[in-house]
């Protein structure tokens, strides 16, 4: 008997909002594997570690944080530790910060594992929603299109769609902080923007575009732009 | 000292998908109110209900469904009863399926209540992203754009996002399945696209579009829509 794989969202932070599910799963594992930095605390094993118990076999999966080119050979490294589980009968749980298949990493190891192994994705709150919640205002209005866009794509893309959308969340801010401000000041929406830092944790920290001055920001920012829909303007259902 | 208002999230439907908040929240409430059909029960709370307590005082909000202008009384009607529960010091849950402020309707009474009252949300697994986990693929690649579409916009400016789009996710489908099944065929995406209805419940249903005849939906259910970014293509970060 094969063991599953179960990738799983431990939401954006606060230990709080994980789901029931994914705490029931994370105390039954037998194999908890987690993205980590090549020094310091993962942040994913930080949200979820109440639920491990006792014995349970960890396997940090060890990411640079700024590769120059795509870390093929971690992901091809991990899958395999993975499948070798796996092929012994053993769960494994791959804890995914936020939601598994919203931006995450997670969608590396499912893209090397899912053809030979029965794979469940097991959702949670994505950072999208939880700085949306931060932030005190709804992501779009009633019937409002919603661009997600990150944050590294280039200048002349970025411009676009800032222009064209609605309502947008850029993700990814990161060390594009200073590009991404100046680019919404060109398109003159930096009063429609809000920026949140760390949703749901202690040092959460929510303010107008326009009060940040820095240049650079921490991975997990994002920034939140809405044109002005107000909800219930739209009548069509 | 007056209550708190909490948008609480409960995910989009199977029980377990709820945060470990939500279900402290909802067994420590005073009251709880949540969406109600006119007849039947409440999706909301169908899903929350095993972490009430006795007594607990219930404010069904009941919203017709397909309202042929917005319910400005219903929402006015419910924030007043809420209001009246809050300055007399209780706390108050506002149960949301899915995410408070992913495309739900507690974006109306958080309008008419967050200015005068105490007001947390809660954010929860979403839709969104409960549908790609059961689809069994991601929303976006690394850096795709991805793109929330409303299904009830006119057809031109559907045809034009998806046009434009490398990713998208159709919401709010029902009675438009079948319109726009065709605007995604005349555009060459139903290869593309995926079907999803009722994720992460019993019925939940996944297939091809393909494969869909029927010319309406469930109002729970989503289409999505993959251009084919693989994962890992871009090393940009």
């Amino acid at each position: 008997m094969s063991g599953t794989l179960y990738g799983v969202g431990v939401g954006p932070g606060d230990p709080e909002l994980m789901t029931l599910k994914a705490a029931r799963l994370i105390s039954n594992a037998d194999v908890i594997a987690y993205p980590a930095p090549e020094s310091g605390e993962s942040f994913a094993r930080s949200i979820a570690a109440a639920h491990f118990t006792q014995g349970v076999e960890e396997l940090p999966i060890e990411v640079p944080m700024l590769p120059d080119r795509f870390p093929h050979e971690v992901y091809e490294g991990a899958a395999n530790n993975i499948a070798r589980h796996l092929s012994a009968g053993r769960d494994v749980v791959v804890l995914c910060e936020g939601d598994p298949f919203f931006y995450g990493s997670f969608m590396y190891l499912y893209d090397l594992l899912e053809k030979g192994h029965s794979c469940i994705v097991v959702p949670g709150v994505s950072s999208l929603t939880a700085c949306a919640a931060a932030a005190g205002h709804p992501l779009a209005g009633r019937n409002s299109i919603l661009t997600v866009i990150p944050g590294p794509l280039e200048d002349a893309e970025i411009a676009s769609q800032l222009r064209n959308c609605e309502a947008a969340a850029i993700i990814k801010v990161g060390r594009h902080m200073g590009r991404l401000s100046k680019l919404i000041e060109a398109e003159g929406l930096t009063s429609a923007a809000t920026y949140v830092e760390r949703a749901t944790l202690e040092q959460e920290r929510v303010a107008p575009l326009a009060d940040i001055p820095e240049n650079r920001a921490p991975y997990f920012s994002m920034i939140l732009i809405d044109k002005g829909s107000r909800p219930g303007q739209s009548i069509s259902s």
